[in-house]
């Protein structure tokens, strides 16, 4: 006779409650992780480095997370144009890009940083800018050579997450915009913890219109209920793609059960609009060159515009 | 006077020797790892859990990792298509597809298991079955809702892996197909880890065509190389879209630097082929069936069995 793994092995998977935190070790979530016994036994108490982050966020006006559930939909392409745009409306507007995609950092790649590096002073780590009121700060800017794999678990990343808000001389911001690596593990944990005193403004969910990519998005919105950041709304990325000879609109990524507008409407989140595919967003990230710049009057620019005004 | 950070605060980094490692919290590269004290005085030796892990995996024949350093490149697609070819070609040959991609687990849709859940018995956990000869197993089976966020840190995402690897009744298999999520951390490691030595074939790397993708692979290329991981050959995904209705070929992810071939030249691996956009094999990935079987003749079948056959 066999029963169900699901009840027999394996508690329903919950939030870890935190390394600092006092239930680290002891609550219902820490069951079968490897890590139980020597969180159980860690120092305890507040984390006294919240309390620097802390100073260096009061000086941010906004902060806002930019999340997808899968990879490769297009969270760094809308990161980086969401920052050039908000960055381009006003020399008066400061804006800061924080990629804390440790394994994979695209951003300086997009921003056209590549090869660039980060100094520090008696401030801390000075980003790297683009323009007098664009900031940015990557793993990318600290690695010797670009192929270099960032080959860390964990801890490591998280790490250095905190560092990127504790040491970085950001100064006064209008706008934090944090691009994140898919999943809902380490990385997003650890930024909604470190920002949670810091007023996060909430989160925009990024994803493609296929099932395949919504189910993960709906993981991510869950993810963003539990650990209580609010959501700006779901953006549908690669939308259909217009034949540059023919002009017949092809859906690239079927969106076999209504897409990102059904999947928002049925989980009660806002939808703020869909970007059409076109090749020339992705060159203009290769390029490292703002899209809505250099085609300021291509269809996806206008989506794009739309959904920057809401 | 400033000074660059790379050469001050953070050394550049490196491989984690793992927790069970005699160097564990001592190496270069656990300088700045929040848990190298805890790491420094935790038992260390052999994983008596890597014997159970041998005894399973001598079972099976070949075991290869399906790897990318970018997400939404189009990994689950490869490995789900590779696992039904494989199966299909005949009965006697028995295939596992184990996806260890514990945040975004998209292989129990991809593979038309959806709702499905595991078993256990005496002999462990049973895999789900597709076919007589195709064995699933994935955290997506663990979950009560499928909308459900697994937020899970590095260490429990670890501890599901080994089990996984220990605890699944797989039995005899030809090939072991690894489906993994993008990066090069916790889940790399750990499973690159626990099948050191049970004879790894090596990686499959997936890759699309533009800059930003190709970054990421050539971290994933190091990765390997450093890991001792050999690489099986590069696959280019999302390679080109012609247009149902006029046949223009247009380039969705413009190769800027030459694309995926280019690149496997220049880093000395082999090159493998290049798939087509076709949007029927998302949406055979929607449904959960075989892309090759339910369209035979399609360019993108011919391509994808030029590269199986390999």
């Amino acid at each position: 006779m066999s029963t169900t793994t699901k009840n027999l092995v394996e508690p329903p998977p919950e939030h870890c409650p935190g390394t600092e935190s006092e239930s680290a070790g002891k609550s219902d979530s820490c069951k079968g992780c490897p890590n139980q016994q020597i969180c159980a036994s860690a120092p305890k108490g507040p984390d006294p480095d919240i309390v620097t982050i802390e100073e260096r966020m009061a000086l941010v006006k906004h902060k806002i997370l930019i999340l997808s559930g899968k990879g490769g939909v297009g969270k760094s392409t809308f990161s980086s144009q969401l920052s050039f745009a908000i960055a381009n409306k006003s020399q008066d507007i400061q804006v800061g890009l924080l990629d804390i995609d440790i394994c994979g950092p695209s951003i300086p790649k997009i921003m056209g940083l590549e090869g660039e590096q980060i100094h520090t002073s008696s401030q801390g780590w000075d980003p790297v800018y683009v323009e007098d009121n664009l900031a940015v700060m990557s793993v990318g800017f600290l690695l010797e050579d670009e192929d270099e794999a960032v080959i860390w678990r964990g801890p490591k990343k998280n790490g250095l997450i905190k560092q990127f808000l504790k040491d970085v001389n950001w100064g006064e911001l209008d706008y934090l915009i944090v691009d994140t690596p898919p999943g809902t593990s380490d990385e997003h944990l650890s930024i909604v913890q470190y920002l949670k005193t810091s007023s996060l403004d909430g989160a925009v969910i990024i994803t493609s219109p296929q099932d395949v990519a919504l189910i993960d998005v709906r993981k991510e919105i869950n993810f963003c209920k539990k650990v209580g950041v609010p959501i700006i709304g779901v953006v549908e990325n690669m939308s259909g793609f217009v034949c540059p000879k023919c002009n017949k609109e092809s859906q690239i990524f079927l969106p076999t059960s209504g897409g990102a507008e059904a999947m928002a409407k049925e989980m009660e989140v806002p939808f703020l609009g869909k970007i059409p595919i076109d090749p020339l967003i992705a060159r203009s990230c290769d390029e490292g060159k703002s899209y809505l710049t250099t085609h300021p009057d291509s269809e996806a620019t206008k989506q794009y515009k739309l959904i920057f005004d809401k």
